[in-house]
């Protein structure tokens, strides 16, 4: 499995993702699960995967295939704005899906795939879109501050209790690592290294693209820290003096099964 | 969905459940979707269910049909030890399945539900045991504290953070209340009110069963403190200073695609 978190702020957009298949490949602009497609001053686009590997692979390489043709259609380098450029992942999706879905399903296996599509291309503010294995997608609107794929619910709450779309770039990026701590302390198919992408409003290129894993002393500070301050908030909660220590029934006996 | 967690320490059991949907009956010993069935003296189980909520009160029904009918063949309430008793759960939901799992594929409905079973017989320490959908089930070792069903990672981190075998009933009630609560802030289909079955070691009967609603003013203090106590934990992490203000590309340009 996978976990993916893409956040969009007022100032730019966070990307995180971890690797913990060993399936990647080192083909030019893929990061692990994570490809960057840039033209610098002009767009920079940020593409994460989750699900199937060979599909969201192949996703990759169909779009990086249109890029290579140039036949003078769209692709992610020359599509005029976010929305046809999720388009064009949509149709990327669906192409593997005509090619592989019917060969999958006589093995039992489902065709599982979501993407996460963020970016800014001159001339629109910076948009995130969630991108289905229908090739159908939602965009991120004022009240969506993230989008997550794979592995998501052992991170959320954190997201939710701190980001908003006011939050600074710093602040994003810190909650993106400590939403990726929880998970990889509570799912094992999620791990180290991560692929941290960060991208600042009307910038066009890409502001950082890191890897991330265990000898860095950042998120190793913050792995420890986090876990002792929740530690410690959660002593520091009050006990629930109110148990006693002596049984005591509180529900009517009448709703006990006794023989 | 449902989320229900029940925790075995050294010195008794803790048992949590939400109660969102709606279809709760008010039959003899059922407490939403949690039932107690208990002798007191001489044993205490608790049953805890998620899923399709016609298949969990369906497999408590029969159960309580067993009791009823006193044909002096084992039940919840005559079996001789926790093992036997997490059988008897477990044949309940295949008898279950035998009666309703073609007409409801018929219906494309999966036969979903798991249950979660604890208690003490007298002669036995207390016991707990997972129960999934085809009647099999595992039981807590000594590195299991705790199991969980329904809508369960959302409320993991922290109990895997917090909760051993030695945590008191206190630390371990306010551990089930706090993942509660980031369950429930990030998944509507968890909610109020909850549903919390304290049992004490050797005492052999249920030592709280109480209903706990918005107006419980432990839970309203509890939510707010840990609101608090992790935005400001979050606060007081360092910032990534190193991200630095201005574009800093950390991979070799050759990693991007540019036109």
């Amino acid at each position: 499995m996978t976990y993916c978190v893409a956040m969009l702020l007022d100032t730019g957009l966070v990307f995180l993702s971890d690797s913990r298949t060993s399936a990647g490949v080192d083909q030019i602009n893929t990061f692990r699960k994570t490809s960057v497609f840039q033209s610098p001053g002009e767009r920079v686009l940020v593409l994460q995967g989750a699900g199937n590997l060979a599909i969201t692979q192949a996703v990759g390489s169909v779009l990086r295939e249109q890029i290579d043709s140039r036949d003078g259609r769209d692709t992610l380098m020359t599509c005029v704005n976010m929305f046809e450029a999720a388009r064009l992942v949509g149709d990327a999706l669906r192409e593997v899906h005509r090619r592989d879905a019917r060969s999958l399903k006589e093995f039992a296996v489902e065709f599982n795939a979501s993407l996460i599509l963020g970016g800014q291309i001159r001339g629109e503010p910076p948009r995130l879109f969630s991108i289905y294995a229908a090739g159908n997608f939602i965009e991120a609107t004022p009240e969506t501050t993230y989008f997550q794929v794979g592995e998501s619910k052992y991170g959320k709450p954190i997201i939710d209790r701190v980001i908003r779309r006011s939050s600074s770039l710093k602040e994003a990026t810190k909650c993106a690592l400590v939403s990726m701590d929880s998970t990889i302390r509570s799912n094992l198919s999620v791990g180290l290294p991560l692929d941290l992408v960060i991208v600042r409003r009307d910038q066009l290129t890409v502001a950082r693209h890191m890897s991330i894993d265990e000898d860095n002393e950042y998120f190793r500070g913050i792995r420890t820290r986090w876990s002792d301050a929740l530690r410690e908030a959660f002593t520091e909660l009050p006990d629930p003096e109110w148990l006693g220590d002596r049984p005591l029934v509180s529900v009517p006996r009448s709703s006990d099964v006794k023989v």
